[in-house]
């Protein structure tokens, strides 16, 4: 036990900015600002499962905490404070210092204390759960999608997907393309300042971790779940319109690209339904934030999740997506 | 990740009782009562250091509760959500049932409302958080022990360790003395109403999970860094006083209990000083609680904690105690 304490002081313990109590009691000790709810979301990343035995652990450090924030920026709230448990298989201090560097790196990027954690030995699995607060009555859930909504995304789809085809020696890339991708996959940019913005705008919000489609239709069922009338709240979407860099558009076969962009998971950006009486706002805060939003379809009342190609239906099961599954 | 959300909807949803929105979204939602502070602590189980390979599924689900409910007495905080992220090397549906019976019944115990987590593939590890709420300024903390403070525990001490001694076959227990054991071992009972009740009485507190006197040196050295005028305090025990059925005792030799007493982890009693004047409300605590407390030393301006067996101090060494380690 001494040597847990040792590991969390070395490289776990750093000053906070906005706690009662940190690291080094039974329990720590935060405040809730008033009128405030708190958000919290718990996820565990397993090597094998999550990422390569020999991935760099700075990548490793800054992305299981970065899926965590990115939650906290689906629902529009405002990350604040994190715990971090891990199980090592062994005490590698240059392991520790890297993915002590890039679990830090993101933390400072979204201002997030590290509150607690446990550290033990084992096969290498890391937990974090991140706490972040939200006006009350103000998070973006995923069951409030209208029927005629725009559907959006931030940023660019696809791209973690690719990197890691690339990685499994799938496809290959190289130069831009290659870093793009890469770096889609290992440091994925929580959207923070975009849900924040959303709060006032969008109707529900996801983000994009298990794939567009996928993830769309959790809004989509959760929202038809949600209405009294029993409207199926279905969607079309326009893949003409996914954003992608055209630099990758370029390079690889259309058909992984389509599949990168609507089944391919880990991008964590944000998929939101907003009234299109909204379309200028978003575009202008989209500038004022220099993010991409882009307008990708609308949700409709016929209950089904289309993807419309050259004006054509696509094939969703040839997509290897199981409608609502 | 269909498979994930069946999981979590058939083992792990269960009706809220005081959460704004629970397990469904990107986050879960809570209002932290009006005038009270968040205890947070998360505390990670992995098999084969924890528990053993074969342990039986319920008392793993209640244990790694437990010992997060522990954290939440320890401070004084009334526990009430946690999250749970899980990782599973396979999906075994009569594992999944026992570990989430066990589980959901300390949750109910406590009253604690599961709110959100993960399920993932990978080698057995169960990562759990715990939220709890105190009023504001009132949490026990490990640094306010005074000089003169009465030292106490709840329960039995070494109970645990005897047990795990037992599965070792280092030692023999059979009837009851096996099943007080192996209960104490399985199926700890984490000290919330003590904890609640200490806030107004107790200066410092712990829980027992590393053993009696690595915890008590936390609280002796956190609150020797806690005064200005550089005391450093430290602590006196009787042997004789502590807390261990005779069932057990009278079963063993004499070192093998004192061993377990002493440096046995696991107990998850609490463990906390506080002023002598309260020594007799104390008393009435334990009576109304149904619960021992027991007295089993004081603190004082040494910066050593000695042992006292038979009037004679103990060689700590000896018992495998690391002072201060």
């Amino acid at each position: 036990m001494s040597a847990e304490f040792n590991l969390i002081k070395q490289y776990f313990t750093r000053p906070t900015a906005h706690t009662d109590l940190g690291i080094g009691d039974d329990a720590a000790l935060i405040q809730t600002s008033a009128g405030h709810q708190l958000a919290i979301s718990s996820d565990m990343s397993v090597v094998g499962t999550h990422f390569f035995e020999d991935a760099a652990p700075y990548d490793i450090g800054w992305k299981s905490l970065a899926v965590n924030i990115s939650d906290m920026a689906a629902m529009g709230a405002k990350p604040r404070w994190a715990t971090l448990s891990i199980a090592l298989p062994d005490i590698n201090t240059d392991w520790l210092s890297a993915f002590s560097a890039g679990f830090f790196s993101c933390a400072n990027a979204s201002n997030v204390d590290l509150i607690g954690g446990d550290t033990t030995r084992g096969p290498l699995n890391i937990s974090v759960t991140i706490l972040g607060e939200v006006p009350i009555g103000k998070a973006l859930k995923r069951s409030d999608a209208q029927v005629g909504d725009d559907i959006w995304v931030s940023g660019y789809l696809g791209h973690a997907a690719l990197g890691l085809a690339h990685l499994q020696q799938k496809i290959v890339l190289d130069g831009d393309t290659r870093d793009f991708a890469l770096s889609a996959l290992h440091q994925p940019q929580p959207r923070v300042s975009v849900g924040l913005a959303l709060r006032e705008l969008a109707h529900s919000c996801i983000d994009v971790s298990d794939g567009l489609l996928a993830d769309l239709s959790h809004i989509l069922k959760a929202s038809s779940s949600n209405l009294n009338d029993a409207v199926l709240i279905g969607a079309t979407l326009q893949l003409e319109k996914m954003p992608c860099l055209s630099a990758l558009k370029n390079r690889l076969q259309e058909s992984t690209i389509q599949q990168a962009i609507l089944t391919g998971g880990d991008d964590y950006e944000l998929c939101f339904t907003a009234s299109p009486k909204h379309r200028e706002t978003i575009t202008i805060l989209a500038e004022s934030l220099n993010v991409n939003l882009t307008r990708i379809g609308e949700t409709n009342a016929t209950g089904k999740l289309t993807v419309q190609f050259a004006q054509q239906n696509l094939n969703m099961t040839a997509l290897g997506y199981d409608h609502f599954a």
